[in-house]
């Protein structure tokens, strides 16, 4: 089966708006203009490492539209699936985020309501989309958005299932869209569509009311539903300027949990999207080495920590990048600067 | 009657983002981060001249709220009578604008629905805010914004006209907002409250429908409604780069017409304001020596033009700076290339 | 015939870099970063406009020449006949430019020898590259760079034509590159292949030693060679600042001329590659209409216009911004001065 | 008794240029422009958190004093006491300050002297002045510009106790603008008329020649002056990018110290200016509930702690970052990395 | 006689802080960093077009001196006859400037007094000084900051005439330095010294009281005095952005005036420098060949005209660049745009 | 003796590209122009310090070769000794560098073949260069750059030495321009004329081969050649913003190690160049007391140490700031946070 894309997710586009380096939102003259979003960053991810992609999104027929797909296209993922709102109040989301310090947290303000993904349809989209892709992302952001949101990405998730797909999803939960209970109902109704799934040790408490040890969570979720793979991130942070990132991942078809030693002291420079680009690592070693789970999980953990180092919500890590970051994390003992 | 303020005006903050100098918005990295609005610019600019003014406004109580009260304050406006919402979906208007040059037009992109704005009521304000002013000003734009802005504006103004204010009303049309039908329905109707009215030639044949030639059409809105002025700008655009610009005012209670040498070939920097720079030099003149037509038609054309000079919505140009510019139009011969 | 591609072209990719504004290359401290190329600056015209373009070219398989490929992409330009040089003394060309204002001329510095294009050969290239366009182009400058480059171009432009594309070339003369004499007599080795001939009025003088009036020497090419476009771009340099730009095509099918008046008094912010975007305009009119040379000449001249007022060797319009600025164009009268 | 102002305060204010990021001041092309000034700070920073503030200090007559008053202005602090200098030597006193980063040292070039604030005279402002706030601060280094400024900052502390204000004081020595000698004599004039005193316990040693420890030297002041609160900053400098700050504050009225955990390792962004934040801290703590000197340690704490994360002299947190703040300080355990 | 130096020049260094491109002094937050300085413009021009040049000046001993240091030899200008202020009160004169665009001209504030120059003494400098250069350059800019700059400067020109050196001097007068009268009286007296003597006709007639036509103004100079040389400028401002420059030179040596055709409607990025950029470019004509004062003219107009085309105040332009717009200048037809 | 300069050093100047802070190469639209180069950042770190330098070297002359001489004016290094390359393929070389942060590595890629270094002779030269100094520098990669560089290194080393100057040279040992084999086999080759030494344990043990501990090691080079002094830096790359730097020298003459703390924990701005610092300052503490070893590596060691601090290649440090350091580094207990 010969399908044009490895990967195509569904999610909303945001105009991301900073000030820069330490600067404030309260104040300054100059914004860094970048775009972003939970799924946009995953597929952005794959395509750097190397697989094609694509995004599924609908954004405003105006100048800042046209912004946000030539990024798009920066990045190497296909516009082939966007559409577009000539409507009078189509509008890009805007979200504004400003770097913290310790002891002062990042700050993010979001303008993300009322935007032309709101209006996304199935029926936007030809038949042929379906079939097109080895595997379908979505996360939790975009069934939260709204009910037609939910309603499209419900839909969406059942139709490239039937069409032979995988499905990706990751919870990423946002107590700014949603409550616990409302995602937990919600999810729990597209579990049994879900082949890859993403959900952090305290999101599986404290929204899935799960108990006991992290690894028996996870187990549990493949329990209750046929889910193949889960993916579980760590992350410490000792400060704004300072994470340490790991992740475990369960395939249930083997009954076995893969690890490695999480990358310390990571020099944050932009810690925003380094979850997602976690998503990106772990398809990309799922999509291109199906078996080899310990591959994804170390792809994941490095492309993720790598992420932090580089401002705004993309990624920018192409496959010898990681490698090179994999090679170093593994090896004991004094490492070459720089290559030169 | 010693009242606080000598202007209040109703109207939208905006958001203002622009790429820098001719780079685009469908490109670039970086914007400028400003605020404006056609009521803020008109205060902003008769307080930078000398009197004493506040903006009435309801802004997102987030950080982008915050930014544009510090600014706000920091061209002198009073910030007493912003209030704030704090509701899940606040938010500020945005619009992003990007510079023209012969062949290209100048490029805007409005971001301005579902605005806190747009939740602004009476009952939001103290009933001393009706007394506290010598003159109240607004636009049309507050009018087209939504019904709801409408209904405060229209209730504002009869509130202050109660209390003793003068009544300032711009036309300031924008297709985009609403059609001319709308605009013309919606004017007349406050027209009887209004003492001091601007209104373009264009304006007043598209919207108003009126005949006959620039003066008589100024003349005419005085014998049918109450008002005492009328002041109308004729701006000529060369280029995006190069414009001239002059006015006319009426006097209905002396029936006199009052005129300048329009200034020729203005080296324009950045046109966005200049309308409303026009208006606060007139209402300036008007308030600080409510005789002198001539002084505030001076005083209007020389702000305006100076506007089209600087970067961003807001004027910058304090009362030696305009008296200046004033003394160097009306000179012939060689002047002194600058003060050193 | 279902072809992938309306346009492809066979080019160098440099890195462009100016100092900001007026700032000159002795000095100063920053560098704006952008890529350019007379044949990239061609198919991103096209692209925008709206058909399926992309550049054949050699790039350094390094982060300088991953850089060149985001920004192709960011232009919408397919990099699928992008491939890589991984040699030791791999690198892409710079060039160094910075503005000018009268009595000072633009200046620009040349790095372009010893770079990867020039090792760029058929064989690197899949069969199937010459059936996947309905159109080549190149220019002068490939034929310029090297041997191998101009062995490379050549039997390119057999080979697509033989593969039933239409032949699109620009003398684009660069005295830096090659003598008058040397452009020539490789010139006329190829003229038998080219369907569509852009020369200008100067170059045919200079170069070809033409003589006569401009008509008579444009149609003089369709009489010695197979071609069934010639079209000629008049450019008159008042100021580094100020150009005004029009063109005529001659139809050699038809035995007609198509003219149009020029844009008159440019505000110019950034000349290079105007003439890779007239280019570019006409090969989208005569891909999209094949029989409307007026059209062609048209959006040519519109969109060459367009790019002298934007920064970079870039064109950024879609063709509702040149529909827009023809309108303009043929407007009699005032004007609006921005839509809002 | 109603009065205008809770905090007025008597300083001057300096023009801020500094290198961006981690450029020096012998080399580089851009500076940043930013306002500051010991006395303003605090002002401003009571002001951010939520009474009404005014400073009292000359500027000069000319765009480089309108553009203090502007920013002051921005901060929100009332220019209602600035006074202008348009005497043919006016001038705002200018520093250049660039960042360090270990081993080396923070630069800073002071350019202070001849400044239009060494003009100041209590017959510049009305006598109602006295009347108008609820607290009276000022610092050693207004004492130390020069014996004009000295002799009107005594003065005005007298008139101010008499009109029933608190005399708050920040001994802030510094030794480029004078002696340890010269500063204790001085000092322990303006002694007698101070309630609330800011001293650092290096200070206290080096410049009173007070022996003991932190504590009872602390409490000595109170014994031989009508002092009622008596605070100290306790600063740890690891390197110039990583500090630890807290602080101690005797209350004479009820023998009592307050001290809490200090802020460990603060991932310092810009620390000119923090020990201004700490002083507005603790004055709001004190003028919003005067017997609860724990929260004004804490919020002294928190807002310098705080003020070491962003650019500039001036603190920019409001009163809700704050308690955010001071929150997280208080948290043991795991916490939520920002809220979204 | 083989001296070191063709040219030293006295005079005041000061940094000059500007907003970017049509910002203003009273808002943003970035400044461009440069140095500058009459004498300091003419030194650096002469010695870009080939000759060695050095600075005779006073810095502070501090960064900011050093960076003024720094620049200094960046224009290829000796700072072996810098000194330095190692004083408590020390410092560098700093002026703002804003580009003005009509009709709003430039605006400049100065911050010049209590200057590190204003300490300069012959008895700073060995006695080597003055047999070390060819010619000897000030202005009545140093003339005017106060006595003890005049002493010095007057004391110089004497020595350096006794040691064999040109005496060139430039009144450059200075309204907010000194009146006319003190000017005059001032100069009259160095004018027996004076070889070279720059004026033009607008001082000349205001200051020195001269009546009659230019030429013959120029001419009375050298009956009263022993000056060789008398060159004039006539700058006609047609706006902040265009100008018209020439000028004229009579050399009474051979009784004769030179002309040429002004350079009209220059586009002006920076005016400033501009009146120095002449002196420089004509001082360079007469060091390089004595005996052609139409060359000197025509570089200086050249020099002159090309500087208003680049930011700041110091020319960048070396002998093929002048030559080269020289060139174009007397070129009549059509011209290459630039070259490639 | 007395020679006009301290030091002069041959080697390649580098144009060095980088993008802002932490942005990639990759993307981004903005690079700091800067210039680089190991023995141009050896002379400007000496000059600094306050001795007489040069630089010999080779440069397009163009506009990229005119920025790179006034560059090095910048830094107190006579242009004396640079030649000028006005042949049609004349080009500077060009590194393009970007920040690492951990896990993240720096990153560099060069552009720096077929430039016009790779042409110098000594017959670009007059004769008395070679007595024109007290000391000459090189290093190995002047070396590897190409058999030309290596021929004109070498011959220059000769001849330097015949007239009496002191041989430096830095192995500067890089893999990307020549293997282990071909440096020991070159460098085995010039020992001979050497007479100041620097290489790292780390090359000398994979250069050379060598074996024992590191000071066995220094020594065995001073035994075989007729070396005088042997300077051996180690470096530990906590991450990329974290490095600790400390030395060792060993007198031949002497027989005698000097050694002191390391800088431990350095806060890494730009590491590019720290080498080199440290080989400014060991040489201007031998060329200034060349008896005084432990003051030379002091020296060196604060020199590289502070050079970590600052961006771009060239140290910025003068004597005043190095003593500074070095006062700091050798006190114990809590000190100055900075002098104001």
């Amino acid at each position: 089966m010969n399908k044009s894309f490895d990967l195509l997710a569904l999610g909303e586009v945001l105009l991301r708006l900073s000030p820069p380096s330490n600067e404030r939102l309260v104040r300054g003259e100059t914004l860094q203009k970048q775009v972003g979003g939970a799924e946009l960053n995953v597929v952005s991810g794959v395509s750097l490492l190397g697989l094609r992609t694509g995004i599924i999104s609908k954004l405003p027929a105006n100048d800042i539209g046209t912004y946000a797909k030539n990024r798009i296209r920066f990045c190497g993922v296909s516009d082939d699936y966007l559409v577009y709102d000539d409507s009078h109040d189509a509008r890009l989301g805007v979200y504004y985020y400003e770097n913290g310090a310790y002891p002062r947290k990042p700050g993010i303000v979001y303008d993300r309501m009322y935007t032309s993904i709101n209006k996304i349809a199935v029926s936007d989209f030809e038949e042929e989309l379906f079939a097109s892709t080895r595997c379908f992302h979505t996360s939790g952001i975009t069934l939260a958005l709204s009910s037609q949101c939910r309603k499209t990405a419900v839909e969406m998730m059942k139709r490239f299932k039937e069409a032979g797909a995988l499905i990706s999803f990751d919870v990423n939960f946002r107590g700014n869209l949603w409550t616990g209970n409302e995602a937990r109902e919600c999810i729990e109704e597209i579990l049994p569509y879900v082949d890859i799934f993403f959900c952090s040790e305290d999101t599986a408490r404290l929204t899935f009311l799960k108990e006991g040890n992290a690894k028996s969570i996870m187990k549990s979720f493949t329990e209750t539903y046929p889910i193949s793979i889960v993916a579980s991130t760590q992350r410490i942070v000792h400060s704004p300027k300072v994470h340490t990132f790991g992740s475990v991942i369960y395939d249930a078809r083997k009954d076995t949990f893969y690890e490695e030693e999480p990358y310390r002291n990571i020099e944050v420079v932009d810690r925003i999207g380094s979850g997602d680009a976690y998503v990106s690592g772990v398809l990309y070693g799922l999509l291109s080495k199906p078996d080899d789970c310990q591959r994804a999980l170390e792809i994941g953990n490095a492309t993720s920590a790598v992420k932090n180092t580089i401002p705004g919500d993309l990624p920018s890590s192409d496959l010898r990048e990681i490698e090179t970051v994999i090679k170093a994390h593994k090896t004991v003992g004094p490492q070459l600067e720089m290559e030169r």
